[in-house]
C-alpha cells in the first residue's frame, strides 16, 4: 500500500521536518528517530497502518525557498541533527520538485487547480489514497457566513463566481470533493464549516482537525485531568507564548494571531469553565529561531479554598513536535478512509487544540478513545470491509459511494475533476 | 454509621487541618470547602461512604502543643481561612483532649499501649471501625531485616523482648492486629513489610500506603502519561523541594530525608526507566512556613531525538493538599474494611508516591482503577456482604474471620488486647 | 518639623498600607518594619529628613470605602500582618476622616477645589510643607497637546473654561501652583508636561516621577548593569505581568494599561536599545488578590554570539513594595523643597520606571546618584540656605520667590488661592 | 607585545572555546564575536592591553582527546557556531601540538617539569610574559595544613620529598616561582594559601582567583545590590545547578562538588549574612551536554516584613561564558604584571565567585573597582614604570626584584629552573 501525503505549506518548517524525518527513518537513522510518533506505540501495533516508508510526499506552497535551504536552517537551529543533511538531501530535492504553486484565495478556479495537482500526483505515484494536510501559515480569523452553513449555498456562491471562503477552505473543498481525506493542522477555517462536513459525507470521505496540540495546550489538557481527578479547582490559567521561526513571524500579524488565540481560548473554556480567567498572548521573538517558549501560570484552590500556584515553562521545538504527529495523522486517516469511515474523525481529538466533532479535551480520555477506535482496525472488520474492499475498486466521487478512499481507480480523476463530478455531485 | 479516624501525629499540620476542616464542613463553610476531596467527586456518588460528619477523630502524638495553637499558626500562614478559628475551636479542643501520648519505639509493651488507646476510643464513641492513619514525622530510613519477612519471626522477636521495628510499624502492628485498617501517609516503614501483610490477612483487615502524593510526584505521574502517550522520551527529571513547616524541619535531618528521597526516587525509576537521571533534593527553608515550593526540570527527546525542556514550579500548601486526602482515605478504607476486603488496597495507589501492592504510577490509570474499584461498592454486593454484614456482628480478630471490620463487637477489645488475641492469633 | 503627606488616591492599597505602616512604625512594631524603606539605609543617616513619625497624612479619593475595610482586606491577603489591625485602627480612622472627595477631571474650578483642601490641611496641622503624591488609579494614556507645551497657553485654555488636561495634571497644577512638591507614582500625565515644569520653576518648587519602580522594571534595571558590565548583549526581553487588586482591575481597562505599557516599553528601549524585542503584557487575574506575578524571559548573546536564556519570576506584593517608597519620596522631596531646590528632581530616578529629568535607568548608577545628591543635605548647606531659611518665612507663591516650601506662612493660603495667586503669578 | 596564555586543562571545553574563539576573532568573524569580553568595553579603551591577536596559547592536560574533536562536540552543542570549525582548525591543531602532559600530583619533580614546559614555551615564542590559567577539572576539597601557612615550611616539605599540595598548587608554585602570573579559574587550591602568596611577593609577580563567576553567582551578586539598595532583606536563597559536559561529569564526584559548593556557600554568606538559609546543589545531568541550568529561589522581606519571592532560571553555556573572561583575565593580569604590580589582584574580584584578596561580592562595586584600577594603566604610570620597564630587562626570580614580569630575559629560564632559583630564592 502506497499512500500520498500532500502538504499545504510543504516548504515550511513542519513540511521540511516531515520530509527529512521520513528520509532519516528510511535510512534507519538511530533508535530515537521515531520518538514522538504516536502511531509507533505498542498500543497501535498490528493495525496495518501504512508504513512510514510507503508515504509519498507532495504539496502546495507559495514560497520559492528550497526545502534544502530550509533544512540547513533547521540543522543550525538544532531541530534536525547535523548528520541529517547528507542523508535527507535526495528526498528533499525530490519532494521540492513535486511542490506546486499554492493559492492565496479564489473560487471555483482555484479549487480546480488544486484538484488537477492532486490528480496528477495520485496518477504519477499510483497511490491508494492521498491525505491532504494543511500546514500552511495560519490565516487571519475568517468570519463565519450564512453561505458556509450548507453545501448547496456554498456551491451556488462558487458557481456565481464568488470567493466566499479563505484559501484553507478551498484546499479542504478540493480534497474532500475528490474523495480524499483532509486534515487541518492549523487553526484556519479548513473543513470546519457545515457545508464542507456535508461535502465530506456526500463524497464518503473523512476529515479531522484542527490546530495541532503540541505545546502549551498539550500540557494544559494533561494537567486538566490531574486537577479534575483530585477535585482541585483551577481559578485562572494565564499564558505567554514566545515564538521565533516562520510561524512566529506569521503570528506577529495580529489578525493571524487572533485565529490562534481563539483556538487556545476555546479549549481553556471547554476544559475548565467559562469563568476561569485565562488570558493568553503570543509574541514573535525572532531570536528564538525555530524554538518556542511558553510560560503558564496556574492558580488553583485546594481544601477550604486555599489558593496555590503552579508555573510551567515549556521550551520546545515546534516542528520536531508537529512533524511526527503529521505522519501519525496521515497514517490513521488513510486507514480510516480505506476502512470506509465518513465525516469528522472525532477519535483524533487527541492531536488537536480545537477538535472537530468532539468536545473532549482531557488528554487521557482522548488517548483512550484513540486506542479504542484504532483497535477496531486490528481485525480489519471495520464497518463492513477489509482495507482492500474499502479502499479501492470503485470510484469515490463518481457514484458517491461511502466506503471508498481511492485515488487510483476513481478518486480525483474520475469523480473529482475530469468528469465534472464536483459540481454534479453537489 | 460512625467511624473513627485515629491520627498518629494528630497535632501536626495535617492533623490540625483535618480536624479544623471537618469542623468547617460540619458548619457548612462555603462552596469551596470540599475542594481537594476526591471522595466528593461525582464518580464516587452513591457508594455509601461514611459521611465526613460521622468521622470521630482521635490520635497519638508526642508533642504537647495544643491543636488550637497550631491552628492559629496555620491561619497566619494562609492555610486555614481566618474565619476558621472561631468555627473550629470546639472541635480542636475536643480532639486535642482525645490525643494520647504516642510511642517513639519499643516492643510488645508499646503495641499493647497503643491498642489500649484504640480500644478505649472505639468503646467510648461506639464506632463501627477505626481507621488508623500515620501522619507522624517521617522516620529515618529503617533497614529491612530478616525478622521483617514473616510474622512468626517478628512475633518471636517481640516475644523475646526485642524492638525489631520503628515506631511506625508498631502502630501498624497494633492496628492490624486489632483488625483495624491502617494507612501510612508517610514514607516510614508502617505496614510495608511482609510480616505485617501476613498479619493484616490473618486478622482480615486492610492496609494502604505509602507517602501521600500531593505535589511534585503528583505532577510527575500526571505528566508521565502525557509523555508516554505522545511517545516522547524523558531523559532526565531533576527536582529541588523546599519546605518550611514541621515536616520540613524533620526532613532537615538527612536520615529522615533519606526515607523521603528513597520514596521519590523509587517512583521516578518505576514511572520512567532506571536509566533516567533523576536527582532530587529536599531542603528545609524555614521562611517558607507551611508552604512548599518544588522546581522540576525535565528533559525529553522528540522526533529524531531533538532534546527539549519543561520546567515546573509548584507552590503548594502541603497540609491543605494532604488533609482532604486523609479524609478520602479514611472513607474509602473504612468502606473496604466493612465490605470485607483484606490485605493491601492497591486500588488506592492514586493517593501514594510509593503505592503498596501496586506498581502503577500513572495518575490517570490509577484514577480509573480507583473509580472501577469503588464502583463495586455502589451495589453493596462486594465480596458477599452488605456493609452491615461485613461490618459488624462477629468478632474480627477473635475468630480470624474475613469480612469483619468492627471495633464495636469484636475488634480491638475481644480479638486485640484483652483476650491476648494478638499472640494467640499469630 | 512636621510635614504633610497628601495622597491622591489615599484609600487605595498603597495609601492604606502607607497609613497602617506609619502607625506600626510609630508603635515600634518590630525590627522588620522599616524594611523596604530606602531612606532608612545607613547611606542616608544624618540628612535631617523628616522623621516618619512627623508625617501627617491626608488626601483625595473618589471611593467611599473606608480605609479600615481596605486594611482588613490587606491583612487577609497577607500584605499587612494580622497584628497590624488593632494597632493601626486609630490612624486609619483619623486619616480617613481627612480624605476629601477628589476630582475626575475639570478645569480651573477643580484646581481651586484641590487647593482649598490642601490649604485647610496645611492650616489645621501647622505643616512645614505638604508633599502631594499621586497614587490614584492609572489614567488612560492622554494625548500630548500643543497647549501642554507652555504655561501661558495652558493658563489661557483654563481661563477660557476648557478642560485641557486629565485629573492627574489638575492635581499637579494645584500642588505646584501652591508652591508644594508634587510626586507622580503613577504613569499618568501628572507634572510631566513642559507647562507644569514651567509652573514648578516659577513657584520655586520641585516635582518628581513617574511610575514607581517596584517589580519587573526594578529587576530589569538591576540586571541591565550586569549584562552591560559583562558585555553580554540582550537581544530580547519579554514579559507578562499578572495583577490582582484594585490596580489590576483598573489596568484591565486597555486604555489605562496603555499608559503603563508605554512607561514600561520606554524604559526597555532606553535601557537596552531600540531594536531589542521587548513585548510586554499586563493582565488582571482577580484571584491573585493584592499580589502580582511577573514572568520575564530574556535572551542574550555571549561569546561568538552564542544565545542564552534567563527567566525571572517575581511574586511581589505591590503595596508592600510601593508604600515604603512613597514614604521615602515624601522625606527626600520635602528635604529638597526646604533646601530650596527647584524643578524636576532627577536624582530620584532610582524610584521610577520613567524618570522625569533623567535618562539614566541603570539601578546602580541611579543609587549612587541618589546617595551623592542626598549627601549634600548632610551639612545643611544646600544651595544657600538652611532648612529654616528655605522652608519658611516668606510666601511662596505670593512673591514668586524660589527657596520657599512653606504652607504655614504663605504657601497655599496666601499665594495659592485666597489672593488669586495662581493666575496672577502665571 | 606578544604574551603567552598557558592553560592548565587546555583540552577541556573552556580551553577549546578560548582557542577557537581567538581564531575566529583573528579571522574577523562577525560583530558579535567579542561579546562577553569585558576588556573590550569602552571603559577599558586605551589601556594598552595585549591585543587578543597577540596571545599565544599553550598548556598542560591529562587528556589525549584532540582539541579538534572537542570543538566538533562544541559545535554540535551549539556553543561554537557551525562556521567556526573550518576557520579554527589550524589554530586548534597548532595549540594541540603545544599541549604538554600535565601532572596529577607530586612534589619538587612535578614543579620542575611544569617549569621546563613553561620555559620552553616562552623561549620558543619569544614572549613578554606567560599568564598561567588553571582551567583543569575541579579538584576534591583539600584540607588546609600547617605546612601551607608559610613558604619556608612548604619548601622544607618539598625538599623532604613530600607531596603536601594538590596539583593545582603545584602549577601555581611553578608559575609564581618563575615570576609568572597565575590565575585560578577553578575552586581548587591553586595559589590560595599563605605560602604561595609569600612566593608571589618574593618573586614580584601577581595572582588572582578563584572560581570564575559565570552564572548563578553572577546573578546573585548582581541582585545583591538591588536588594541592598532597596533595603529589602533576603531571608533565603536556594539553588539547584544542573550541569552536563566535562565539568558536570567531574562534579558528579561528590568530593569535587564539595569544593565548588564551598566556594558558592562562602559567597552567599559574605554577600548577605551568615543566617540566610542558602542550600545549594550541583547535579550532573548528562543530557544537558555543554549547557547548564540553574534555578534559584529567593525569599525576601519587604515593608513590615511581608515575605515575597523571586525565582530565576539561568540557561547558559558555561564555556561561552567562561572563555571570554579567561581572555580578559590574561589581558588584565599581563598588564598588571608588566606594570610591576605584586601579590593578589583584588581588583579582579569582578571575575570570581571567591575573590582572593577581597571580600567585596557586589557586582556593581566590583566593576567600579575594576574600572578605577584599570584606569591607572591608561597613563602608563603605574607604580613607577612603563610597560617596558616593568616587563623586561631584568631577571624576575634571579634577583627577586619587584617590577619584573618577564620570561624573555629572565623569568623561567634564569630565576626559575636553570639557576635553581626556586630553592635558592626561598
Ligand atoms: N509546529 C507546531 O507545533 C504547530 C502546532 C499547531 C499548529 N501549527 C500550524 O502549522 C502551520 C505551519 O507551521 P510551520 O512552523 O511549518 O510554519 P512555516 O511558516 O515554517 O511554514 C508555513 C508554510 O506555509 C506556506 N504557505 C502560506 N500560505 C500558503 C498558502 N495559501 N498555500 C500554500 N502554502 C502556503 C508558507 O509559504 C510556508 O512555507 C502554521 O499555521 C502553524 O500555526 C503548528
Ligand atoms: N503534607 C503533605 O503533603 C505530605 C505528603 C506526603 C507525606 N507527608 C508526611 O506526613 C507527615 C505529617 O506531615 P505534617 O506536615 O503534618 O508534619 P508535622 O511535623 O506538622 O506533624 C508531625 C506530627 O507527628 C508527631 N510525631 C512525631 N513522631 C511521632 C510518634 N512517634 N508518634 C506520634 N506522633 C509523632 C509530631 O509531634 C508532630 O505533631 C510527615 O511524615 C510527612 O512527611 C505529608
Ligand atoms: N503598587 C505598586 O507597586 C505600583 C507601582 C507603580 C505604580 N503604581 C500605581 O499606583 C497607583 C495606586 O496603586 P494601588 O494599588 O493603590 O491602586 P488602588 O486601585 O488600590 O487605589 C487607587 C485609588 O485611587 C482612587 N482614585 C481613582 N481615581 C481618582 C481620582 N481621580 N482622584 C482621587 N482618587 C482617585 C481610587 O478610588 C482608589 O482608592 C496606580 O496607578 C498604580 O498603577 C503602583
Ligand atoms: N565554565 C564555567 O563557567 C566555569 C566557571 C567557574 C569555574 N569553572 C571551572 O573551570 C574548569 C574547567 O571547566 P571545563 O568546562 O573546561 O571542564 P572540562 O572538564 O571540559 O575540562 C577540564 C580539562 O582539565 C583537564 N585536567 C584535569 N586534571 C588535570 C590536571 N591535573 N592537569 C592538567 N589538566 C587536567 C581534563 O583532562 C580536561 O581536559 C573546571 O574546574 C570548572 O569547575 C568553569
Ligand atoms: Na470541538
Ligand atoms: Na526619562
Amino acid at each position: 500500500m502506497t499512500v500520498g501525503l500532500w502538504l499545504i505549506g510543504a516548504r515550511g518548517s513542519i513540511g521540511t521536518t516531515v520530509t527529512a524525518g521520513l528520509a532519516l527513518l528510511a535510512a534507519g537513522a538511530g533508535d530515537r528517530a521515531t520518538t514522538g510518533m504516536v502511531s509507533e506505540l505498542d498500543e497501535f501495533a498490528g493495525l496495518r497502518l501504512v508504513p512510514p516508508g510507503n508515504l509519498v510526499i507532495g504539496g502546495h506552497d507559495l514560497a520559492e525557498v528550497s526545502m534544502k535551504g530550509r533544512a540547513e536552517e533547521l540543522v543550525q537551529a538544532g531541530v534536525l541533527p547535523a548528520h541529517a543533511l547528507p542523508l535527507a538531501r535526495p528526498a528533499l530535492e525530490a519532494v521540492d520538485a513535486r511542490v506546486c504553486p499554492g493559492v492565496r484565495g479564489g473560487g471555483r478556479d482555484a479549487i480546480e487547480q488544486i484538484q488537477r495537482d492532486l490528480l496528477a500526483f495520485g496518477d504519477q505515484h499510483d497511490l491508494e489514497t492521498v491525505v491532504v494536510v494543511n500546514i500552511a501559515s495560519t490565516e487571519p480569523l475568517s468570519p463565519v457566513l450564512p453561505v458556509h452553513e450548507d453545501l448547496a449555498a456554498l456551491n451556488q456562491a462558487l458557481d456565481a463566481g464568488e470567493n466566499p471562503v479563505p484559501a484553507s477552505a478551498l484546499y479542504a473543498y478540493a480534497a474532500l470533493d475528490a474523495g480524499l481525506p483532509f486534515i487541518d493542522f492549523t487553526p484556519s477555517m479548513g473543513a470546519a464549516i457545515p457545508a464542507l462536513h456535508e461535502l465530506a459525507v456526500e463524497r464518503g470521505t473523512v476529515y479531522a482537525g484542527r490546530d495541532g496540540k503540541t505545546g502549551e495546550t498539550l500540557v494544559k489538557t494533561a494537567l486538566a485531568s490531574m486537577f479534575g481527578s483530585r477535585n482541585l479547582k483551577v481559578t485562572s490559567w494565564a499564558g505567554l507564548n514566545l515564538l521565533g521561526g516562520g510561524d512566529g513571524r506569521a503570528l506577529a500579524d495580529s489578525d493571524r494571531a487572533a485565529a490562534k488565540l481563539a483556538s487556545k481560548a476555546r479549549s481553556v473554556r471547554e476544559i475548565f469553565s467559562p469563568d476561569v480567567a485565562a488570558p493568553v498572548h503570543i509574541d514573535y521573538v525572532e531570536d528564538l529561531g525555530e524554538w518556542k517558549t511558553a510560560w503558564n501560570h496556574v492558580r488553583f484552590a485546594g481544601f477550604l479554598g486555599t489558593p496555590m500556584t503552579m508555573q510551567i515553562t515549556w521550551q520546545g521545538c515546534d516542528s520536531a513536535l508537529a512533524a511526527p504527529l503529521v505522519i501519525d495523522l496521515a497514517r490513521f486517516t488513510a486507514r480510516a478512509r480505506l476502512a470506509g469511515q465518513v465525516g469528522a474523525l472525532d477519535a483524533l481529538a487527541f492531536f488537536f487544540k480545537d477538535p472537530l466533532g468532539s468536545d473532549e479535551h482531557r488528554l487521557d480520555h482522548q488517548f483512550r478513545r484513540l486506542v479504542a477506535w484504532a483497535g477496531e482496525f486490528r481485525d480489519g472488520g471495520v464497518r463492513g470491509g477489509s482495507v482492500r474492499d474499502g479502499g479501492v475498486g470503485d470510484g469515490g466521487v463518481r457514484d458517491g459511494g461511502v466506503g471508498d478512499g481511492g485515488v487510483r481507480d476513481g478518486g480525483v480523476r474520475d469523480g473529482g475533476v475530469r468528469d465534472g463530478g464536483v459540481r454534479d455531485g453537489a
